[in-house]
């Protein structure tokens, strides 16, 4: 397919390169940023543009990757001229009709996305909505060639999709974070003594639900462990305040099921 | 060396799996219970018992990884007629002064161990803790047979290494089992869409810092989303005390780094 790439980040960059190698056409690039625009078009092999106005009016498909904050206001200056092109945004979190286009969807590759460290596409599950069937199977097929997992879903169920990723995701890695402050305050271990057990608890899954998972002090809801650990985070309020919260959760959460 | 080993539960199992298959004799292997004991003396191809006061006299070293709400007691009533010998829990959280034995220890291995999943105990780093040099290398030697990893550790250090073991993989995995409730309950996607976001998650950690790696809209402060977020989980307000508080620690971790 022939495919107009409006934005040069992380997603755009990871997106870009998958569809590259999966024999696609990058008919073009938009960044309002020189470099990134440059950077990208050349990976891509593919002309660029930092000017709206400069955008080609025809593509099989217009993808739509920049900030949340800018979409609207980016994707309403693309309308003149290309009524009856397909436009997809790749957010989670925003839904489809904040598109102005009659050919509207969404193109949403969860996955958490670094400058410096490049995904593999084919594993990251992608999440796909149009306006009527035929985009819809134009998405579907789209996303097949550069991923294993595709499935169809409204925006209202992408919303807790993407909140269920801040969880899993963003949350998950700030209590990775918090325990490597614990670590670099006591005794002077590397992070890396934290790996096989990161990384064991994410494997886990793969054979157990996360709640047959759980273990530690707040699932035996251990009080004597629990409020020794609530005494060593005396001099820190707010670390205290989230043990506390997610321990009564945990246990909370064995008893309501 | 000659290993008795007190306690038969999951820990127990796979650590007495990891010194058997390193070639050390199993010497005797203790539980209050019948049926856990004999089970793992019989993995083990070494005879047990249910009656403390037949446990053994003699060996290298008695490793008591029995609960901690258990250890003092039992570990008292194992003093008489085994002075001179070592004895070591297994307990990150417990400092090594609750054993009454001269020869005292603590062999830790951190991972989370879960009845139905073996693990491979070389990956994981243990942790040893003596009263005597001579005690150390021994217990360091042992851990070198099972572990590629073995640092010495203090028991008040040991006590934030603990600590941040729980938020690392008790608080992380918590984190997954709430994604994975907002998930059942909207859109019918199974969990095993996340595994690949969990992962790669886990994985970046290797190439990056967590705080290094942390995204998502807190650490960009997209009040926009946040506040989008909050108001979706308005009918559950304990997910929601929750996501406020991890968002605004987020935060506050960036600007204060």
């Amino acid at each position: 397919m022939k495919v107009v790439l409006i934005g040069a980040g992380n997603l755009a960059t990871n997106l870009g390169k998958a569809l590259h190698r999966a024999g696609h056409e990058l008919v073009q690039v938009y960044s309002r940023t020189e470099s990134s625009a440059n950077a990208l078009a050349t990976v891509l092999k593919c002309p660029y543009t930092t000017h709206l106005a400069e955008v080609t009016k025809e593509a099989d498909i217009f993808v739509i990757a920049v900030k949340d904050s800018a979409l609207q206001t980016l994707a309403t200056s693309l309308l003149a001229g290309r009524e009856s092109q397909l436009f997809v945004h790749t957010a989670g979190s925003i839904p489809m009709n904040v598109l102005p286009f009659g050919r509207r969807g969404v193109f949403y590759p969860m996955q958490t996305f670094s400058k410096s460290k490049e995904v593999d596409f084919s594993v990251i599950p992608c999440f796909v909505e149009a306006t009527n069937e035929t985009d819809i199977q134009l998405l579907r097929r789209l996303a097949l060639t550069i991923s294993d997992t595709v499935y169809e879903l409204d925006s209202d169920n992408r919303r807790y999709l993407h909140l269920a990723a801040v969880f899993c995701c963003n949350f998950a890695n700030h209590c990775f974070d918090l325990g490597s402050k614990l670590l670099k305050e006591h005794g002077n271990l590397p992070f890396s003594v934290m790996l096989p057990l990161i990384e064991e608890t994410a494997h886990k899954l793969h054979v157990l639900s996360p709640h047959e998972a759980q273990t530690g002090p707040a699932v035996r809801w251990d009080t004597n462990v629990l409020d020794k650990h609530l005494q060593l985070l005396a001099d820190t309020p707010d670390l205290q305040k989230i043990y506390q919260l997610l321990s009564q959760s945990i246990h909370d959460s064995q008893t309501s099921q």
